[in-house]
């Protein structure tokens, strides 16, 4: 046993167990999506789950990560890796190219599920597995080759985005935004007048498990983006990824105590995924009271964008946009004010934020690389889901929507009662026989 | 600090953190099981989860594991580490021997996991206490033996299962097969004329995170099987373990869309765990394409051994047959076909599948391991299961099934709601005096 | 790349994936008391788990750590390291001082979480964030200070506690006791002859998967203690662990079948949950067999203890009195009696207990350790208590309490049924225009 075998099997296990964790999360997508949409639609938002982490990992193998971690071609597109075949010489990690496929397949099926949520309770389910294909073959790809792969043009103009708060989360929640503006508002959202009417979460204390399994994996998430176990930053990850989503549910609690005089749970729930959203670009450059402030701008933030996106009769049924558009901005640009120039020097290169005397620079190639992510996730999804309107209709039918998708696209309802008191009835019938 | 001693940190960490994982699967299994079942038996599944994990947990200390793992007698029979003493130095590890004996422990408490599905809604609570006693210190220890312990002569044969597809699933499916002919099928779900009738499950998105939580833990069980950090298989290990588990579940989305016109969430969930039982054996051994293949031919072998056993009558309320009998079968013969050289050469011997120009040989010892391994679990469990009929009966009496397990033999429903209108009744009635 | 930074980083992710573990620990609590509760608190009770989670972190963050940890004064309190700044030099890992933070963060938000099940369904949720504050700064940092800090009096006594039966668990259960004394049982719960009333736990599957969880998340709570991945007790640690777990559930199902003719579901959950309470204290110190006794010592006290806690009228909702209160006490104790010198021997002394030649030194320590902890917990409470209660009510109106906390303070129901018919009904009529 040799030092470098030890350290080869010390990442290797660092990167599986993350890459375990993240997927875990798509168990924190279903519990969370399902608890906040209505019964009837439990099922069918829970099968998106599976068409994302069915569908999207394959895909990502077929294509998807040659696409983005292929050979760099003009800083646009990876060009091998199809398959996980042919040269990858250009990654140069501690670790196997496929333990580092994996842990990139969990990132790419966590934006894909970023997209269910706000598309629930009436996407048809042919299209949606199409979309996924799109997404997590070519959309995502090649917006993340721009910032990640080796040559990429956004990473070359010097953006930085840790764990992916522009790559992951603000390309899923403009992706989401698109999605859910071209699909319309769930009947009855709306009423004719404009307002908004309250569509009760059926189950909580389910959607709440899925925030802590989110939260959970989390970990996985920002540490284990560092690829390596001896990288010296993953402690302080760790710390601000936690104070930041401490920061998002805290504030959310304080906020809404005091805007609807009660602490409002769907909106805490989602405060503290805001908080950690937002922490995403930056927990290796800032520091922990940076953290702290990044996370209760996100939770606040996001209250304003949920009653904003109301107010504009979009219907995003578990507020995919406000906590991962809206936070994943935030968390972008943060970084081109709080980056510590100390902090960032672990990325090859030392950068500072606009507070630490880097001025305007950082945070303009972060404004720009945000800008063309967001643009792109958005445009994308346009196309792709008129282009997918055309071959199979993207909303279910009306009455397919009214009996709620789980009956009436799957065939069977989330929650059964039993016939109990039938079967019992039929019991006495049988004694007196 | 010295290298032995770090690398024997870095193992046993890796090793209790997968035994972490594989013991959360419990939390799957119940999730799992008591989503597939009635509401009314939902307690009483679980709690026979408890029975797995406590008494399993137990008897394997006691005994189950010296009989598994203790010194060799004639290739059939452990006979060393009553209660983890006595001689145990022909297991030669970096990890203590009692961090290998909690590993073990979580794939016993797996095993008897599986059976407990397949009688689920009918079986007597004392006789299922019995029989995990005789499975986990007495069925499975036995076959494992043979398999897995220094000298068993399945494993001397050169019979190769990397985490158990045959030693695990096999045994357990064609356990729980045994275990649900003898016990018969639920009051109601077969008419007169033979058709079966559906019983719907009471709670998909409960049983769908059980998928994700085995899902996970199966990182855990496969990787962790390397029993060591530095095994250069983990990345590759949970690579296959993806991409089969996606295959498997993409295979039923797709297939029962074709089939039944509807995409059939009990039959993905299902299907995930198709492919995850099918990688099992093989997940070291054969390539990423091959994995595809094992997933997909697993996830649709079970769509058809479900509507099978249904059409001989035989009622399995969460298929546990299907998704570990039959996909753990196909896993340990396709061992036989895909099993590359270069990647089996780990386990201390190259050994070629058909595909590779190994010839029949190797496909034959896994067949003959397969065949020892079913027969023995199906035929232990038969005559586990009628003697301990003499002592108990096996089945709840008729009402006890009727009313439901959970208030006929617990004496507590799985959900109560709440008696707020009757307490809001006293309320105004107390205001109004 | 040097043996040092390995070892630096092997440990680093060691105590990171098992601070997250422990962190989704809270998922567990959020279950298993929302599992425990009536359908009207549930959401309620989780809320105060992200009060847990979010307040607590950061109460912590600001000077929960720096009275705990920080330099101590006279044996009684630390006085630096408040925002984690200042000299923490005395802390001597290999792990950051901010990654110690998010471990010993994770434990004090289990502490807090024990007490918000005793005063589940009728606790002001702002009363509730304000002890929460006290907890998680005040009351358990100092407490901790005196046993595990450097120079901490019961800690230089020789007090021995190594994952926290006293200082998390009996300290948490007897401020569990305290605080459900001082706010008094639920409306309804006890009759007016005194005997109590049965309130049938909402959702028993949801409770028991909560148990689960915090199951797998105790492998991170106990085996995580060692803060380093290359201490040589990790796997005994481990095993104990599973052990004293599966004993204390093992005994609950033998023993309330026994004395209640079936085997108790809830009382099932918390047995095994009170056996690893017990086993937190000695996870490192005792053996095997200890282990197994204590597992089910703890598991049977439990089952007294919530009958007696029942007929002197105090109302714990969820146990955490019997289970953290009791089996932290036994456990305690169980290191004087217990511990074997050649396993104590990690901790920088060697220690022998009762029953391996120590004479009644070790136990007296222990006693009066504990003694020390548990009247402080209860005393601090209880002020803490009476002192919020001048500011603001710490029970909620009887309106709110008969209502459920979920509509009565946070305005959402936990459980939504959809309406369904009424939009059919709609539909119907649409067509018929």
């Amino acid at each position: 046993m040799d030092l470098t075998t030890l350290q080869s099997g010390l990442d290797t296990i660092w990167v599986v167990l993350t890459a375990a964790m993240i997927l875990l999360m798509e168990g924190g997508f279903a519990l969370l999506e399902a608890g906040f949409v209505r019964q009837k639609n439990a099922v069918s938002i829970i099968m998106k789950v599976f068409v994302d982490i069915t569908f999207g990992a394959l895909i990502f193998f077929f294509f998807g990560f040659a696409l983005m971690y292929g050979k760099d071609v003009s800083g646009l597109i990876g060009s091998t890796g199809f398959f996980m075949r042919g040269d990858l010489s250009h990654i140069s990690l501690s670790i196997s190219h496929d333990t580092y496929w994996l842990f990139q397949c969990a990132f790419v099926i966590a934006v894909i599920s970023i997209v269910s949520g706000a598309v629930a309770e009436r996407i048809n389910f042919h299209a949606y597995i199409l979309y996924t294909i799109a997404m997590t073959g070519l959309i995502y790809p090649i917006a993340g080759h721009w910032v990640w792969s080796v040559g990429g043009w956004l990473g070359r103009l010097g953006m930085i985005d840790f764990a992916g708060s522009a790559v992951i989360h603000a390309l899923g929640g403009f992706s989401a935004l698109a999605a859910a503006r071209i699909i319309g508002p769930r009947i009855g959202k709306f009423a004719e007048n404009g307002s908004a009417n309250i569509v009760p979460p059926s189950n909580l204390p389910l959607a709440s498990v899925g925030a802590f399994i989110l939260w959970f994996g989390w970990f996985g998430f920002n540490s284990g983006s560092t690829l390596s176990a001896t990288n010296g930053s993953i402690g302080h990850i760790a710390v601000t990824t936690m104070l930041a989503a401490a920061s998002g549910g805290a504030a959310c609690i304080l906020f809404t105590m005091l805007r609807y005089r009660k602490s409002d749970p769907p909106m805490v729930i989602n405060g503290s995924l805001a908080g950690l959203v937002g922490i995403t670009a930056g927990c290796a450059f800032v520091s922990d009271a940076a953290a702290i402030l990044i996370g209760a701008v996100c939770g606040i933030a996001m209250v304003f964008a949920t009653e904003f996106l109301e107010s504009k009769g979009i219907d995003d049924p578990v507020g995919a946009f406000p906590v991962h558009g809206i936070s994943g901005s935030i968390g972008t640009l943060a970084v081109g004010l709080f980056a510590k120039p100390e902090l960032t020097a672990g990325v090859g290169r030392s950068y500072s934020g606009l507070l630490y005397g880097g001025g305007f620079q950082l945070l303009g190639v972060q404004a720009l690389g945000l800008a063309v992510v967001s643009v792109w996730g958005f445009a994308l999804t346009w196309i792709a889901f008129k282009g997918i309107n055309r071959a199979v209709s993207v909303r279910v039918s009306r009455d397919e929507e009214l009996v709620g998708l789980d009956v009436g696209i799957h065939g069977v309802p989330a929650y059964s009662q039993d016939t109990d008191f039938i079967e019992l009835q039929q019991l006495k019938m049988d004694y007196k026989q």
